[in-house]
C-alpha cells in the first residue's frame, strides 16, 4: 500500500513509500481503508521529534472497515486513537485514555492514517451517520478534543469565556462553546480565521489588543505557545479556570504567583468524547467545511505537511484515493 | 505603642519603634490589643520586598478588643486578614477575599500585628473559645489556609495524597488531611519536622527519596520552591489534582506538557475558613503546641524574624507584653 513514513532518528525524515506491506488485523482488530485524513499540529510536532515516533503518522481520519469483526465490515467509521491494555490499574478505573501501556494511532507505538490501510481495535470504532460527509467526519477527532473543554469548567450563557488562538483547534473550541450557549470571544493572530469567527457572531480580538485583566471566568489556551498561558494568567478572574489545550515541546518560564493569589484552576485537556463530536456535526451545530484549505493525494503528502504548517492554510487533508 | 516597622524602599529596613502613635479605629473598626503574633514565610518575603509593603507587618495573631463596637469590647479574637470594599463586582459575588480594592492586614495597605495595637473591621473578628490557648489561637490564620486545601479536591480515606514540604504550612496541611480521614504522606528536608509527622502516624519521605511517578491522586505543594511543582507534575496520577500553596517570587521554568498529557488540575489556594480552623483546634484534632520554637518580645523582633528564617526553628512568636 501507499503510505507516508517517518523514519527513525537520527535521520527523522518523512517520506512517501509506494509499496509498504499491507497491515494485518490482529485479534479484536479491524482493517480500515482510509478515505480521508487530516493533518494536525501534533503531526507537525512528530516530524520534529515529538514522542520519538517512527512509522506512519496520522490520527484524524474517516474510512471503511474492509476486514476483521464481521459486524463492522462495510461500515464507514471514525475511531478513537488510544488503544489501552484494559488490564492495568488505570484502565480498570475507566481512565483508559491514560493507560501507561497504551499505543496511540499514528502517535505512539502504532501506525496511523497517512496510508491506504490501517488496523485498530474494533472497540475504538464509531459508525458515521450518512448525514455527515467524509470531509466533515475527518474533523471528529479534533472536534472531540475541542468538546472535552466542556468537562473542564462550568459553562452557562453568563460565563465570560475567551479562546486564545484562532488556529484549527481554537476555531473548533469556539464553535463548541457557542453551540453550548456561550458567547465566546476569540483572540488570534490570523485575520482570516478571526473573520470566520466574526461570521459566526463571535466577538474577536487581534493578538495585540489589550483585554481587561481579570475579566474572564474561563480562558481556553489554544495558541500552542507559552505566551498564551502567560496571557491567560492575567485575563482569568479570581477563582476562574484556565483550560490548557496546548502542549509546548520544551520547558518555559512562567510566573505562577497569580495562580495562587487569585486561586485559579489550570486544567490540562487532551482527547475527548467521539459521540458528542458526531452529534455536533450531525446537528449542523459546528461548521467545518469552511476550514478545509486543500486536499492532497498521499504521494504529495510531504508537500501537504509543509502546507499545513503555513498560517494561510487552516486544515489540510490527505486523500489516499486521489491520484 | 511599640511596633516593628518596615521602612519604604529603597532602604527597606525592619526596625523596632518604641513610640509609634497608637492607631485609631475608624467607623466599623475595632481596636485590638495584640497578645501574641506569629511570624510566617510571607513576613520574611515582605522584608525582601514582596508586595512593596511599608508599615507594620504581621497577620497571624490573637488579641483582645479594647475599643470600637461595644459588642466586641473585651472579647478575645482572631481576625480574618482581607478587608474588602464590599461594593465591587467581585465582593457582590461573594469573592471578598479577591476584592481588587482590599487591604490586607500587615501585607497590603494596612498596618499589622507586630505591634501592641492594631485596627481591623469588626466584621473580620472571630471569638476564640476559652478552650483554645493564646499560643494555639495564633495558628488560626495559617491553619485556615491549610484547611482551604479541602476545597481544592475531593478527599476520602482512599485518596492517595502526598504533601511536599514539611515546613510550617506543610505540617498544618498534613494534620488537616489526617483529621479529614486521609493518610497523607509527607516529603520534606527537615528531619525534625518529619519526625513530628511520623509521631502523628504519617508516612514520611526524605526529599531525596524517589516516589513512584503517577502514584498520587492529590499532591499538595508547600515547599516554597519551583522544584516542588516540578516534582508534583511527575508524582500526580492522570486526572489528579495538584494544590499549589507556594508562591514563588519570580518566574521559573516549568515543563507543563505532563499537565496536558495527563490531564492534571493545578489549583491555586490561599486564605481559608476561620470557623473550620477554630473547630479543628477546639476539638484537639490538630496539634500546634509542638510547633512553637521560640517566643520573643517585640523589642527583639528583628532578631525573631532572623530566627524564623532558620530551618531549625518551626514557628517563632512575638509577644508584645513580654519585656
Amino acid at each position: 500500500m501507499q503510505a507516508l513514513v517517518l523514519s527513525t532518528p537520527p535521520s527523522r525524515q518523512l517520506q512517501f513509500v509506494p509499496d509498504l506491506p499491507d497491515p494485518e488485523p490482529r485479534a479484536g482488530e479491524v482493517l480500515v481503508r482510509v478515505q480521508l485524513a487530516g493533518i494536525c499540529a501534533t503531526d507537525l510536532e512528530l516530524a520534529r521529534g515529538y514522542m520519538q515516533f517512527a512509522g506512519v503518522p496520522g490520527h484524524e481520519f474517516v474510512g471503511t472497515v474492509v476486514d476483521g469483526d464481521e459486524q463492522w465490515v462495510g461500515r464507514r467509521v471514525v475511531t478513537e486513537i488510544n488503544c489501552p491494555c484494559l488490564e492495568c490499574d488505570l484502565c480498570r478505573q475507566g481512565l483508559t485514555n491514560h493507560c501507561p501501556r497504551r499505543t496511540v494511532l499514528g502517535i505512539s507505538g502504532r501506525d496511523g492514517a497517512f496510508a491506504e490501510l490501517l488496523t485498530i481495535p474494533a472497540r475504538n470504532c464509531h459508525v458515521v451517520p450518512d448525514t455527515i460527509t467524509d470531509q466533515q467526519a475527518v474533523f471528529v477527532e479534533p472536534l472531540a478534543a475541542a468538546a472535552h473543554v466542556l468537562d473542564a469548567a462550568e459553562f452557562t450563557p453568563e460565563t465570560r469565556v475567551v479562546v486564545l488562538g484562532s488556529g484549527r483547534l481554537g476555531l473548533l473550541v469556539a464553535q463548541v462553546l457557542a453551540a453550548q450557549g456561550c458567547r465566546p470571544e476569540v483572540l488570534g493572530r490570523n485575520p482570516r480565521t478571526l473573520e470566520l469567527c466574526a461570521r459566526h457572531g463571535m466577538r474577536t480580538h487581534r493578538a495585540d489588543e489589550v483585554l481587561p485583566r481579570g475579566g474572564h471566568h474561563v480562558v481556553v489556551e489554544c495558541t500552542g505557545s507559552p505566551e498564551g498561558l502567560r496571557l491567560a494568567l492575567g485575563l482569568c478572574r479570581p477563582q476562574g479556570t484556565i483550560v490548557l489545550k496546548s502542549t509546548y515541546a520544551e520547558a518555559a518560564p512562567f510566573d505562577l504567583a497569580p495562580l495562587v493569589v487569585n486561586e485559579l484552576r489550570l486544567v490540562g485537556s487532551r482527547c475527548g468524547p467521539f459521540p458528542a463530536a458526531l452529534r455536533l456535526l450531525a446537528e449542523r451545530r459546528v461548521e467545518v467545511d469552511e476550514m478545509v484549505s486543500a486536499v492532497y493525494p498521499l504521494r504529495r503528502g510531504v508537500e501537504a505537511l509543509e502546507a499545513a504548517a503555513r498560517p494561510d492554510n487552516i486544515k489540510v487533508l490527505l486523500q489516499p484515493g486521489l491520484t
